[in-house]
């Protein structure tokens, strides 16, 4: 199915050597498409060269910044995807310094959104928005329609991000989409702190033999999604003429974050955790329990969460196992 | 009333030489405030150092932008009141030129907001947001609860603008506020182009005796508001503890474009006007009609507007007539 949709296909990835972004290159690359990647390879923010080690030869790789003008405008022209995935996800970086998330979460995008109007209009973009959109949740499951009450920096620019988007679809026949992401944890992470996302942060402290902690209660509720699921729900926004001008939110499997670490502790086969108190700034972000509904992404294209916890974790520990130098230096 | 709340207060306001700015430092002035006013006087931004003419030896004017970090950082210090105007409006300008409306109105808000957190984190703030925020309603009248869906980048960046207020609000306890602003009108606006907002330019065509092109068919229906009735609100707003950390839509008496004109006619005594298609660009941005509920704000503070349309255009008409080459030059 993705096939005949990808084959041949030029498409660009924003934020390519990150996280889902390299995931999703090897895919495309695999399916046949004729992939660039764009990354700025700022330190700690996630782009990692080793993560498209498996079809280096077969992808262009181009290190350039999303907020790079003329870059950015000659790297559009002649493509048919755009994945735009560029963008720091950390909130409490947003919060000790919101000047650079804005750079990077607003000023780049609409760098992006400009260069193409510009250069080609023909273009299809999904945009990675985040579940960090809603802050704290009025109700459960979160859906599109929940308000958008950010409880941090990063939140706001990536609502504005989005807001582009749509607007451009809207004003400019821009085709655009945007899918919300939940906690998605797997291979090729960030590995060397844990403000990109705390799961995979539990991930690499297993394999160090270290006690996990965990602040406050663990009872936090967080939706947790494996990185396959969210490369496939981007193949399929992407090919769903439907998909544009929406907005979507992506979800799984709910959990407490004692839940994932016992799981992971029981795949794992041994392992610690502890819970400790939230310092002071991350609980005042603290966002409380979080379930997505991902209902309207299903009913229009069949998406749903395949790979379960387990299985997922076991993947992720033995990609990590392998491949630790290359995330982290053991202390 | 207000007196006891402003006398002896130091204020300053961003944009304080614009049209709202300026109407609320010559008010806070005369309520016996120690009024600083900032203004960038970036040309067709709006700001007119005639508009405080009346204040001028009792106020004390900064001319400097709101992205200068050291200028705000120095004079947000000692402040008990800060009611942050500054940014500009002009939706079409904004998808001329998105990135400027972006500086001004993304990045200057966080620069404001961060001199406050670093240098008098007691003051208050009331921001000044939008209906533009909600882009076509999708019902009317729009209540706060609305989604925000811009149909333009100013709206967009606006948005951004207004939630790091209620971030900065909620996680450091900077007490802030919005209010989102309907179409206002009256004395001290910018004239020089429709850009600012479309109902004073009528104004100046009839002084000019030039005939009102409106575009479209005439009838789409705007709140109104007379710029005195928005200066009490912003008074209200600002010395309401219960405000902190909420929005609130302003609103007043909806017309539609064609009624407001015949009443500006039948004020004037004489005048025309004829209906002429839509610019694409403009079509493209049109939000159809819109009327605000502002329940909300009058629940909490009893604010309701006084000056009626046909009061408020003798006045704008008797002050453009009176004032007009301060305003704009004769063809």
């Amino acid at each position: 199915m993705f096939t005949e949709n990808y084959n041949g296909k030029n498409a660009l990835i924003t934020g390519g050597l990150g996280f889902i972004g390299s995931t999703l290159s090897i895919r495309l690359a695999e399916l046949g498409a004729k992939v660039t990647v764009i990354d700025s390879l700022i330190p700690e923010y996630g782009g990692n060269l080793f993560n498209v080690e498996p079809v280096k030869d077969r992808i262009r790789i181009n290190i350039s910044d999303v907020r790079d003008r003329s870059s950015i405008n000659y790297l559009v022209k002649g493509q048919d995807y755009l994945f735009n995935l560029a963008g720091t996800l950390s909130h409490i970086d947003s919060m000790r310094d919101p000047f650079t998330d804005l750079e990077i979460n607003c000023v780049s995008q609409l760098r992006i959104l400009e260069a193409c109007r510009e250069y080609n209009p023909g273009i299809k973009i999904v945009f990675a928005g985040t579940r960090g959109q809603y802050g704290r949740a009025q109700y459960l499951p979160v859906d599109e329609k929940h308000p958008l009450h950010s409880s941090d920096v990063n939140g706001i620019n990536n609502n504005a991000g989005e807001n582009y988007h749509l607007l451009y679809n809207e004003v400019y026949g821009i085709r655009a989409c945007s899918l919300r992401l939940t906690n998605t944890y797997g291979p090729r992470h960030e590995m060397k702190h844990p403000r990109q996302g705390v799961l995979n942060w539990f991930i690499r402290q297993i394999i160090d033999g270290l006690v996990i902690y965990i602040y406050g209660s663990g009872s936090q509720i967080r939706d947790t999604n494996y990185v396959d699921d969210v490369v496939d729900a981007m193949l399929l926004a992407m090919m769903t003429e439907a998909t544009n001008g929406e907005v979507f939110n992506l979800g799984g499997e709910p959990l407490s974050l004692v839940q994932f670490v016992e799981a992971l502790i029981e795949v794992n086969g041994g392992g610690k955790y502890e819970l400790v108190a939230f310092p002071g700034e991350l609980k005042a972000i603290e966002i409380g329990d979080y379930i997505a509904s991902y209902a309207k992404f299903t009913a229009l294209t069949g998406w749903e969460p395949k790979v379960d916890l387990k299985e997922g974790l076991a993947k992720s520990l033995e990609y990590y196992r392998a491949n630790g130098p290359n995330y982290w230096s053991r202390g």
